[in-house]
């Protein structure tokens, strides 16, 4: 016997402990076939596992199966099969069930954080700091490229052949700037393509464009909000993430030979894993605090370590942890996506139709133009570098929860939006593949050596 | 930019996640410092290294520093060091403090009870089913002496010395009885001593004594609540118990060969981790419904996986996991040790001092002398194996959780169980390490190796 703290605590909680480790059980085994199955599938058809882990979230998710479902995406404990499954299985009454689904949905919402600040740090660890620097003006370019097109053309295409207002246009357009740097490097990374020039190019353009969608983030929401731009929020942003930015480079010449040394002092079992998050948390804890994010500062830890000796021990550690949590983020992010925004019996998404074949046609074209703008780098794939940059993953999603907040997106824009980032985050991978020709014998052994 | 629900969710949720996420980061760095600071200067004393896991738990916890607290503790998040650092830092409100305190306190609890699932799953796959069936009979008999034993003359100890009734009376025996398979089984484990005859009779014994523990505390319970023994419940854990633990024996034979063929055909990555973490998930939930402990699943099923061939690369997977995972349980337990039931200011520790006394020497005696009982074993240290069955956990505390919440128990008789397990729990790992002499050079190589 040890810790079960579910009958001491039971004067204290509403939930005994014994029934949140069972829902988490049941949802991780959930997520585990709905990834592996997923996984395996998309694998055969010869497109990135990552694509069918995705699909196996819509399957198991409010789409579909409802075994996994979340608050907030408006489902109730009585609609979460994993909870109503334990009401049979155990004494889990009625009135605790809502307390019980609440604290699951939070448990695997960290989890799957957890995963994607680890997806992010095992990216680091695989790309190297010099050859992210040596594209690092191509990466600017195609950033600042890739967020002002889709931007402009967006707000403006929505005010002109829309009619809509400025502001709720604007912040329409704002939703089509930042790549999902988790999907895109997942894929670079399936495919054996992260340092490629084109892999670097991506995955630095991807980082900035996350550090200026989020700066434009600031300014529409305080525009919308307040009806004037904070300029004194904006410039320290501005300055925050430059200073995180530099300092990380910095840190990285002095603290990888610290590590070391620390790692080679150790004796007892975790020696390099622990002290290798304890640098990876604390990154990921400043970047979430000075408003970045914190996979930003994963990245950074990553980039670091991979500068000592010490990298290919790690990397050969992280990925069992990686193959751990990381899936718990993918299926998540499908499993939260809600198609019923495609269901044309609803009257704002037929509305929301012209609408939404727009902004996926500027989603779309507004990134594929960046590739264009490469300069220097003869032979380089642009097409590839176009579609690397497509997906936007959840982060028009966040720009939407804002809109909806305030109150100033129109039903049918927000089903357009959403269509939007449905439609980018699963045609990306299956897009990525096919610029990305890959003899098939040669991706399978990179997926086994990787 | 990525899935950041923060925003998002601000609409529904009262907690952004991104602060959610920030505090577990800052609980994990904690943590990680407390284990690997307390591990490497345990090992530096030749102690086990899991000892400094738990004091430096203690350090950060609830009886000093306040970094990691938990509300079952009875502590508010204003006593939490992590949570007035993120006020501090973040843009949280006194209001909503509460709330993130309650939220990061579940997941931490979560992560641990995950940590010590693997825990108990790893140390399945290094134990094997038939050397462990060969010391079946002497596990069971050191199990009942062990039980029987402790709980009989604490019992009879109680009321003939201290005059107490015979229902709390037989409550604290009842405290007495099952030993903690988590920290005796990484002791055993950080010794090296897990394939040892001894190392397998007290696993094998503390599996047993912790189902007979189930059953004494279904019975006392009942007892208690109602005056009465609930014979059905007792009748429906001991088939249940028997039921799952020949189940998971007989589907050994035959489901290993099902899972290496599974294993076989995948071709992405997690091949191996993730099927083996859904059986184990599932083994677990099983266990936890059936009121039995989720532990025990996973224990289970780390035994039917150590019958194929995939053992030794699972185990070298399953290694970093555990590295990351399994330090959080064992610091939270020290963290929410509370050691001010030692503080002599207070009148009721001073009246619970002779009772503690006795409970601790009853504790330890009542288990030395379980291994006086092993026949049949030539040579076999017998001392080791009785030092082994000490440790009670936190075990001990689950009866006085359920003595509490029913206000059957004085005040210095529930300081006098809480000394007992602090005293039993802390005093074991350099017990274990002091009857199992080994040669300096060997523990290194051992746990080098492990």
């Amino acid at each position: 016997m040890y810790l079960s703290s579910s009958l001491l605590a039971a004067t204290t909680e509403p939930v005994e402990t014994s029934l949140v480790v069972a829902s988490v059980l049941l949802s991780l085994v959930v997520i585990y076939f709905a990834s592996k199955i997923g996984g395996e599938i998309s694998n055969r058809f010869g497109l990135p596992p990552v694509l069918g882990e995705l699909v196996g979230g819509v399957v198991v998710g409010i789409s579909a199966l409802h075994l996994l479902v979340f608050p907030e995406t408006g489902a109730e404990s009585s609609s979460s099969l994993i909870i109503r499954f334990l009401q049979t299985t155990t004494s889990l009454t009625p009135e605790t069930a809502d307390s019980l689904f609440a604290t699951q949905s939070e448990v695997i919402t960290v989890l799957a954080e957890l995963g994607v600040i680890i997806l992010l740090f095992e990216i680091g660890l695989e790309s190297n700091l010099k050859d992210l620097m040596a594209v690092g003006i191509q990466a600017v370019v195609v950033a600042c490229v890739g967020v002002v097109v889709p931007f402009a053309a967006g707000t403006a295409g929505l005010m002109i052949f829309f009619g809509i207002p400025a502001v709720p246009a604007i912040f329409a357009g704002a939703a089509l700037t930042a790549t999902s740097i988790g999907i895109t490097s997942k894929v670079l990374s399936e495919l054996g393509r992260l340092n490629s020039r084109e892999g670097q190019i991506i995955l630095g353009a991807a980082v900035i464009d996350d550090i200026l969608g989020i700066i434009v983030l600031a300014v529409v929401a305080s525009l919308a909000k307040e009806g004037t731009v904070d300029v004194s929020q904006v410039i320290y942003l501005i300055i925050s993430a430059t200073a995180f930015l530099l300092g990380a480079i910095a840190l990285g010449n002095v603290f990888n030979k610290t590590f070391v040394s620390v790692v080679d002092v150790l004796k007892t079992r975790g020696e390099l894993v622990i002290p290798a998050f304890i640098f990876a948390f604390i990154m990921a804890y400043i970047a979430d605090i000075i408003h970045l994010e914190a996979i930003l500062g994963a990245f950074a830890a990553g980039l670091v370590l991979e500068e000592t000796d010490k990298r290919k021990e790690l990397q050969k550690q992280i990925l069992p942890i990686a193959d751990m949590l990381v899936p718990v983020f993918f299926v998540t992010v499908g499993a939260k996506t809600d198609l019923s925004v495609l269901n044309p019996a609803i009257p704002s998404n037929r509305e929301g139709l012209a609408m939404a074949i727009f902004l996926i046609t500027v989603a779309i074209i507004g990134k594929m133009v960046t590739g264009l703008t490469v300069f220097g780098q003869p032979g380089i794939n642009r097409m590839a570098i176009g579609v690397g940059m497509i997906p936007r993953g959840e982060v028009g999603l966040v720009f939407l929860g804002i809109g909806s907040s305030i109150d100033i997106l129109s039903k049918p824009l927000e089903a357009a939006i959403i269509m939007m980032v449905i439609l980018t985050t699963f045609l990306a991978p299956p897009l990525l593949r096919f610029v990305f020709p890959t003899p098939e014998s040669d991706i399978e052994e990179k997926i086994a050596a990787s």
